[in-house]
């Protein structure tokens, strides 16, 4: 066996990871350029005639790795683009890149401080911080405590068990009495993993009506807390959104508050996409309430466009992820440690080994400052009011809803529907468009951006940003590229 | 605000990207050299005076990141280093890294085609291929499906929900029955996410014993599982272990999957840790009955030392991701797509968004060949038995148990205590050594090795590695070392 820090090894695998990296850094500004797609399609068939993606006996040469690397990076979509708006998150932020590098080199776990020391110390800099700003600090002592988590979804499975144990807590839960459902309340417009974490929980998740711009209705929300309650069932917590994917509308937190005050429920508030709002002073009146709420689940690599993934959980109650999720591993968390065991984060986890998420985030904040995320968030706020003002000029274009935060939705009408909107099949027709347009963009990779359709309504877009480079030409080139290859349609 | 993607911006964020990389990539290969120290431990008070990880309004200049950069790079523990042997992860392979820059530049998340076509098509070689390798083939075809997971403990946590959603399907569970508890069963010695998880999923967890060598005593899980019907309760799932923590144990897969078999159960194998001895012709034989898993997890980024993290798990039953776990959201998985949904990964998922962990797993296979993971796995059991020979050989240490696998567990007997080992209090005495011995070779920085009690053993040393680089005589330096630090004690 070849140690691969012997000198020649060593100068080969230098001099490979530096030719790789000398490429990557050319081709990463050079594809975000606006002249380059955002992505080049090709079928699942195509794409593996170009690149041979099977796995040998032998090793390949590093002419051949090289290769195909730049291949890999060829074919993937540019999320970087400043016409890449497809997901909620977008933009690659250099400082955020080298933090991402960085961590990669520690290749790390963070659970104890003996394997952790900096990044323990980092990632409690990082939640303290976050805690005093969603959480307005009590006589300057910051409360409650967080965890970073491999996602949004995860998150919230991670709050819905955190209620659930709290409330099992206080009602002095006795696992012997028969059959006890507990019920956990979201709405319509929430997100997809409350539904799906509910049932990894085994709890029953009720759904709650919104308004015309997405909105948790609250007097629903009473009717169906009631409802439950004379079933004899347990209503246990809410889980509210700030910031849903679709709309981006805002749940109305206070009373939602009011509500889980009167009936003793957990308040999640799932500020995943809305949360970086926290940074404006202009724009955090949006998350008006959110310091109500029991846990807060917040993801930097949306609206701040942190690389992916950075998600945290925020929690008020200080002590409550050790009381629900300790094991006290004795392999990992030694009792007679010569240092002191509160330094080992890992036994407040649910997961065990942790990839750490936070130096990229940190490095970031240390590049922009605080005022420089303001910046951030405030320009793409501004964007947004454009895009909003940009819909309601043209012709052919129809906002779905008045929206108040960066998901501006709208319809794109071709010029063949312009004139016939009371056909009697105006809706179906009108639900074909989104697909056929966005297909269009895929194959030409001029453009990526989302549809979906909500309730009763047909197929629309949705416009959202975060990468600091979009500009106002930008926006322009979105409206003139879909009618551009709308007018054909 | 500034568009970061104006040329004087390129050239200050590609010159800030060239500088930290260049710096970083001496920074590897020269931290891993035997004459630097594997960790430089420093209090946290004392810590966070040399690194201000301080969260600022304004930003700092790129002189300021790169001297952070630097000394975050320093303070941490050099995991790569060939004496750090204190997790079930170490080594810092080239081609993993390499993988891994790139996945950060692609910046991705693998949930739709459209996003990530090279990543899913990725994504699908790898799965199909372990599917391969764990599950035979029947006529050609490979059976079941894969999920990539941010760890073990999620995977083990995945899986008790598959196996709770399967036998609850089969028995055709009632909601509406009053409480039905259902019982999962796992040794002692399994991991601690497997209880952790029960919580989460809401299900019972009851631990059998097991022998000296730390296997599953089946006669107890055959009792166990026969008082839970008694009470009335559903045994549903075994959760057996290939390659325990502490001492590297096989639980008896095949008695076992009789067992499951019996009683109508799921055998869910966390082979976290002894999964990659598939590649070894040899060694794989420890594995013997893992086809007959239902479910299956394995952690390439322990013994194949994969960079942290990259855990798959995979399933027999092809379709039962969708149907556990499917909520078809539209705003992603819209179903008038221009291409076919199948190629759309993310709906299986319990995670939404997901960071790639493929990539970095693939590179590294492309860059050794499957011979070369083969060499790896042989080369690391090679010099595990070693180290079991020199424990038997030298005074002063002392086998905890036969090992059968990396693991070599033993005690380091201190001088004093060698004379006198029928003293009353010598089981004390010798708990009080492991602790003692481990904060002299962190505060020298000269080895990592863990150390835990285990049932009513006493504090022992735990031998494990992962990282090719290590060598027979990195063997010898552990012993003399610890004989070195141990002397004065």
């Amino acid at each position: 066996m070849s140690d691969w820090r012997s000198t020649p090894c060593v100068e080969r695998h230098k001099e490979f990871l530096e030719n790789l990296i000398t490429t990557l850094i050319d081709s990463i500004f050079e594809s975000v350029s606006r002249e380059n797609p955002v992505l080049r399609w090709r079928e699942p068939g195509h794409l593996q005639d170009i690149i041979n993606l099977n796995l040998q006996e032998e090793p390949r040469n590093q002419d051949c790795l090289l290769d195909v690397a730049t291949k890999v990076f060829k074919y993937s979509v540019k999320t970087g683009h400043p016409y890449f708006m497809n997901q909620l998150f977008s933009g690659l932020d250099p400082y955020g890149l080298a933090g991402q590098w960085l961590t990669d080199v520690l290749n790390c776990s963070v659970y104890t401080y003996e394997v952790a020391p900096v990044l323990t110390l980092m990632e409690s800099t990082v939640i303290t911080k976050l805690l005093s700003m969603f959480y307005k600090e009590e006589n300057g002592t910051t409360i409650g405590d967080g965890l970073f988590c491999p996602g949004g979804s995860f998150a919230n499975g991670t709050a819905i068990n955190l209620a659930r144990f709290w409330f099992k807590k206080k009602i002095q839960y006795n696992k012997n009495i028969p059959s006890m459902r507990l019920v956990l309340f979201t709405s319509e417009d929430a997100h997809y993993s409350i539904s799906k974490w509910g049932n990894v929980c085994d709890v029953e998740v009720v759904l709650i009506k919104t308004d015309d711009y997405g909105r948790m209705d609250v007097s629903d929300l009473r009717f169906n807390i009631l409802e439950e309650q004379k079933k004899k069932n347990y209503p246990f917590c809410v889980t509210a959104t700030a910031g849903t994917t679709v709309l981006g509308a805002f749940d109305p937190l206070i009373e939602i508050a009011d509500t889980c005050q009167e009936f003793g429920m957990w308040l999640h508030v799932d500020a995943a996409w809305g949360g970086g709002l926290v940074f404006s002073k202009k724009h955090s009146v949006l998350l008006r309430g959110i310091q109500r709420a029991d846990s807060i689940l917040f993801n930097p690599h949306k609206l701040l466009a942190v690389p992916q993934q950075c998600s945290l959980l925020l929690c008020k109650h200080k002590s409550i992820f050790k009381e629900a999720h300790s094991k006290e591993a004795p392999y990992l968390f030694q009792k007679d440690k010569f240092y002191s065991r509160d330094l080992d984060v890992g036994d407040k986890y649910l997961q065990c080994g942790r990839r750490p998420d936070v130096l990229k985030f940190w490095f970031m904040w240390q590049a922009k400052g605080t005022s420089g995320f303001e910046k951030h968030v405030d320009h793409l706020m501004k964007l947004s009011a454009l895009f909003k003002e940009e819909v309601e000029k043209r012709d052919g274009f129809k906002l779905v809803t008045e929206p108040c935060f960066i998901n501006v939705c709208f319809w794109f009408i071709p010029p063949y529907l312009r004139i016939q909107n009371s056909v009697y099949d105006y809706k179906k027709r009108l639900n074909e468009v989104a697909p056929k347009l966005k297909e269009k963009m895929i194959k030409r990779g001029s453009l990526m951006i989302n549809y979906q359709p909500l309730h009763k309504k047909p197929n629309f877009f949705r416009f959202v940003i975060q990468n600091s480079g979009v500009n106002i030409e930008d926006i322009l080139y979105v409206f003139d590229e879909m009618e551009n290859l709308g007018e054909s349609m």
